[in-house]
């Protein structure tokens, strides 16, 4: 055969192949549904849930805006420091649970997990309590799928619980461990337990240590950084991996604290890649829970670096993706809003400085600590004195500051206020409205430092609670066009089954 | 040459042309651009813009959740009150302009109208005030399109200004007013002008009164509510139809205050499409203007209100629509977020009562007229005096509440504190960083009233300004699913000149 012909055999086989290659690939990039079932071509193999507790849109463009103004606000160009947020699909959902418009964090984790709507507290179990949910987790589980969860705060917390967990309560930390250890799941990764013991459990017979007991049912457990990082895929073997420093309710450390080689989010995320990756495929759920905390206590430093840390975390997964292009789906969202946080204050008004964020130096946590120590070493404390600390640790100052830190009289008034209410002991604080509103059930002084900053940076917060904004989904690989519009948190769970069926 | 070579290279044509085709039909269908050239069935000949000023998801959700509470809270089915959240392809836009993450509406206007970031205050040009970008109104009106502009503020506003003048200066009215008279445009409809007369222009040949200059162009000018409503489509007759009622700023009434028969967004919306409806198709940019300015003043029923009226002109577009199914486009997007509006506050935890707002009967623009009226009355005015018409307004009371709108001690402090600002002269009053964060540039007593009806209903604000929050973006009919996705304001623009070219 003539040799020209069969190079152009060869070419005209590899576009044909590229084509159709390529028309798959589009074909997931469209926005119909329906049409999954009729092909098995776009059912994803490995399925990644990330959900950012408490990350709304304030909380995904603030750190968009924090690395924009950190490069010096590389006007007009909007900024895109967020992997997901380049995700060519997105969608927006509504978060309103059985009995509220703000929810919690347990219902909406179980309407992403079983796609039923039920009161806040309540995990993955109806309203009355009665009818336990089964989870997308549980399902990929009888499916064949291998199946990982993984948190940045307790692994049973209310967001991870609602994947394995059917419990009337999230308070029930224990019972919640051992339908851990029950589950037979193949990966857990990240925080520590809440209650291993069940010194709040009321169970009569109660089989031990939480971690004990998965080893009896077959888990490795690990919680060393040399451990967990050592951690090899051995058939049928399943695993436990623990921070090997629980922090702030064994949680991970917030991000802005965590020093390299101390295990992160995206380190469990990625070693769970490694021990689930299997023929079968595998689904995992990931939260970046500490977003929420940070919130919480109004405290956006520590939110925006637990974004990004977040953020690294769904990196592992994109670029697990980028190596299964044809079969892997990651699914990015938020659970609720929380703090009611906003990207300008009245003070500020049309201006915003949050480059002036990066003298805070560690987290409200840590920084409580901090405080705390002082005043057990010193009852007398003064406000000057632990005004430097919060000079060295917040950069605000009460002299001219090139930074724009310096302190107006009315904020200097604020933190003297908050530091005469710390002083006092909580018991014989006057918790009225105003101090409520003011402080939350935060330390006053650390609430009122961080409030001051966030609003020099131009962010305000309005609650100490979630608020009930819907809240962004972003979507990529096989299947994400099923996840473009506006509808209901149950449908991410409803789109996600029907993905894996 | 060898036949099989060049029978080869046919085939091998064909397929790749075929390839190239089929991934350009691919495209379009998902999120992509660059596709809609290829086929005229996707490109729509009727094209409606509706920005709703200062709306972003917290607007959204809670006219959403508003109507959720007065139907008693149906859980857990979601709140779908308002027609443009259950349009099937939504996406997100970040909203920064060319020096700053919190931008005004004359740049995101700008973005939206031409496709170019500018800075805060500039009309359609670029920021050296130097060269003037064409409009996508005008691309259409060049394309032989009937090219309509609406909006419930004065028509010289920023908003509505962008598609059809080009200044240096969102405040340069009266030269945006001879523009408007001089663009050829076929329908104006809405609010009154700010300077019809150039008392603050420094023109030096005026061509005189604005409304007086359009009539002489060509313009039918009509401001009665029996003109406006009886217009017919007359054969190449422009018209400029104004409300008859020009109230704060040159606007129609905020919502809450409108009485039927008082013109409204949706009748001149409805009034333009009948005028425009032609063989060679419409552009309608309509803008729901009054949103902003409520949520400016932190009050959040006049812009729950004004989010309905908003609504309802979006409706007349639908109904248009369904008459046009093959034919029509409809893009509802908000410029920015006002207020940093939340849907929580610190005071009601996870609680939310928007069933409280109903108490509220009039904007604050017409309290402050009633506060105004009673001071001039009499300078004396007491507490109790304006708080039994506070009570009778908004339903704010000293007694017990069966709707839950007694006050508390120190939310009663707030107001009479508030009321003796409001008493004091405004030249005397001490307007400090504290002043400023309590009452911005609003009326003392007025502003305290909704803000504390707003936080007993569960909505905290943190500006008096705009936030640099990402907004939304919905989008119906035609070329729809081009707007799906996570990208800037620009590409609003972009995406419909792409489909109207």
């Amino acid at each position: 055969m003539n040799k020209k012909f069969l190079l152009c055999l060869l070419v005209l086989l590899t576009v044909t192949t590229a084509t159709f290659a390529n028309a798959n690939k589009e074909k997931s990039g469209s926005e119909s549904k329906g049409d999954l079932a009729s092909s098995q071509m776009e059912l994803p193999k490995y399925v990644f849930v990330f959900i950012g507790d408490g990350m709304a849109l304030p909380q995904v463009g603030s750190a968009e805006i924090y690395e924009g103004a950190m490069k010096g606000g590389e006007y007009p160009d909007a900024p895109r420091a967020l992997s997901f947020t380049k995700f060519p699909v997105q969608g927006i959902v509504t978060t309103h649970d059985s009995s509220s418009f703000i929810p919690d964090s347990a219902s909406t984790g179980t309407s992403i997990a079983t796609g039923h709507k039920t009161l806040a507290g309540v995990i993955s179990m109806d309203e009355k309590k009665e009818v336990s949910y089964k989870s997308i987790a549980k399902i990929a589980k009888d499916k064949g799928m291998k199946v990982g969860v993984v948190t940045s705060v307790s692994i049973d917390h209310a967001t991870p619980a609602v994947f394995y967990a059917n419990v009337p309560s999230r308070g029930m930390y224990y019972e919640i461990g051992m339908q851990l250890a029950e589950s037979g799941f193949d990966y857990f990764g990240g925080g520590s337990l809440a209650d291993p013991e069940g010194k709040k459990s009321k169970l009569e017979n109660k089989p031990g240590n939480i971690f004990d007991y998965a080893k009896k049912n077959g888990y490795k457990v690990v919680n060393t950084y040399a451990d967990v990082m050592g951690l090899k895929p051995v058939e049928g073997q399943k695993v436990w991996a623990v921070t090997e420093a629980p922090a702030d309710g064994q949680a991970l450390l917030y991000e802005i604290d965590r020093k390299e080689n101390q295990l992160s989010l995206a380190d469990f995320t990625q070693k769970g890649i490694e021990l689930l990756d299997n023929d079968n495929g595998f689904f995992m759920a990931i939260e970046g829970g500490k977003i929420d905390w940070a919130c919480h206590a109004n405290d956006a430093m520590a939110a925006i670096q637990d974004v990004f840390a977040f953020n690294d975390a769904v990196q592992k997964a994109i670029d697990f993706a980028n190596k299964h292009p044809e079969d892997t789906l990651i699914v990015v969202t938020g659970d609720h809003e929380t703090g009611g946080m906003t990207i300008g204050f009245s003070g500020t008004k049309y201006d915003s400085f949050f480059e002036k964020l990066q003298y805070q130096k560690m987290s409200y946590v840590k920084f409580d600590e901090v405080l705390k120590s002082e005043l057990s070493k010193n009852p007398e404390l003064t406000f000057d004195e632990i005004f430097n600390l919060t000079e060295a640790n917040f950069g605000l100052t009460k002299n001219e500051s090139s930074n724009g830190l310096q302190l107006s009289a009315y904020e200097l008034e604020q933190l003297e206020e908050a530091f005469m209410q710390s002083k006092t002991p909580k018991d014989s604080r006057n918790k009225n409205e105003e101090y409520y509103i003011s402080y939350g059930s935060y330390e006053p002084y650390t609430v009122k430092v961080t409030h001051i900053l966030n609003q020099k940076a131009g962010i305000g917060w309005t609650t100490y609670s979630h608020t009930g904004t819907p809240v962004p989904v972003y979507a990529y690989g096989v299947g994400s066009s099923n996840f473009n519009g506006y509808y209901d948190n149950t449908e991410i769970n409803k789109k996600l089954v029907e993905l894996i069926n």
